[in-house]
């Protein structure tokens, strides 16, 4: 960690930052975003914090003032030009017990990290046998609930594996570990629908503006493993990657194609 | 909070005290368990260790040192007769991402809050509008990953309404929130078996073994709203209060029955 402040303050020099009682700790009562700074400019930031503000709402956490959180990034993200933005918003400290009491105050982590080492622009992915577990009433949030996508990223070691498809427990495409998936199909851009699980994610949504720019068809729609068998390009996004095509999955083989190419230079202009 | 140790030491005065990397709050990476000290004793303290080191090994997490934790207790617990001590064992500090690098040390916590005020014997319940998701995965563990448990405790403020009962996804009866259910049938005690979703209660178990030994046949099977309609009894375990009966739920209506009663009796004996 490069730079962190906990409610405008840096941890202690034991590394003590936390309350004891920050419900994000003891619930996972919370959301989270990771934001790409890249030559000194912060990509996206207006999207991350929309969807910021949109799980606020929906889990009825109240949100951090935004001026005081604009100017603690300005603060963390100091004089550094590279590296992935963490923003972690709680709903708070509080009592035992899984139930509010009163108006709670949110807590504010804003954290700056190293930017990622592995920038391939191709991927290998394999299966996960780690299921998501469907609830609408959570899915497309960027929760603090994420043992699914612990256990998943745990279940392989071999480097050359870059990322993990995971299904839903009814066998349904949902995402990758950390980002998600489109593929091509009959010259259709499609991803899964999130209608049950999985982030609806700031780089999903840019790819699927900046297609809709570029005259591509888009469809968001329940997908399933077998989907890929027909894929003609596959590609997987995610905030602080962008877009990354995946080249192969047990058999089957892609090459990086030409709408991953367009959406990825669309992006990055 | 009447005291509390992280890692073996006190939050410094302004409450810091957990790591700004600690994964139990970026990821609810972690486990805890909530134990009743009630006339000076820790209610069946071996059970609950036994299902965080249970919990620990199918997550994947190092377990404390055993002696380390149980000194850890004794200090918080110091001269208290009575309250509520809490444990929660997260995977440790780390770097951004789900996956785990190198070996990593548990971070562990210990506190004691104030004995519960509401221990009225009898409860009138609700249903819960939010759902459980089911994941075999995670079925059983008490993790640090409750989103669902606050959204459905914050459904209520109505002090009459003591619990709320939880379905899953799927419409099959799971628990209340922070508590399992049972109920009797043609003599048979019943609860729910948990496959897919839930926690396994340490008084659930002990309520299974009293019933045992008391001569009462039990069931841990799939259980339906429906079921309770033929019920003649229905309780709710939780290590913290014990056994409560529940007396209402909508439109129906049950007597504090004497298998809750022969219950309660044998394991506060």
């Amino acid at each position: 960690m490069l730079a962190v402040l906990i409610n405008g303050v840096a941890p202690d020099d034991r590394d003590r930052a936390l309350s004891a009682s920050d419900r994000g700790f003891h619930y996972g009562d919370g959301l989270f975003e990771t934001i790409r700074l890249s030559a000194g400019r912060i990509r996206f930031l207006d999207d991350h914090l929309q969807r910021l503000w949109t799980g606020c709402e929906r889990l009825a956490i109240a949100p951090p003032a935004r001026t005081q959180l604009l100017e603690e990034i300005e603060r963390v993200v100091a004089s550094h030009r590279d590296g992935v933005l963490k923003i972690v918003i709680s709903r708070g400290t509080g009592g035992r017990g899984y139930r509010t009491v009163g108006e709670m105050q949110c807590t504010r982590m804003v954290a700056l990290y190293p930017a990622p080492a592995d920038t391939a622009p191709t991927l290998t992915v394999q299966w996960c046998d780690t299921r998501m577990g469907r609830n609408a009433r959570l899915a497309g949030l960027k929760h603090l609930n994420r043992l699914e996508q612990v256990l998943a990223q745990n279940e392989w070691r071999d480097p050359a594996i870059g990322e993990g498809l995971m299904l839903d427990t009814e066998g349904e495409l949902v995402s990758a570990t950390a980002g998600n998936i489109f593929l091509v199909r009959d010259g259709v851009l499609a991803t899964t629908d999130l209608r049950f699980c999985g982030v609806r994610g700031v780089m999903r949504a840019q790819a699927l503006r900046a297609a809709a720019a570029l005259g591509v068809p888009t469809s968001e729609e329940p997908l399933w493993p077998t989907d890929l068998d027909a894929a003609t390009e596959v590609f997987i996004t995610n905030a602080v990657r962008g877009i990354r095509s995946v080249i192969a999955l047990g058999n089957l083989r892609w090459q990086p194609g030409p709408i991953a190419q367009r959406l990825s230079q669309a992006l990055t202009a």
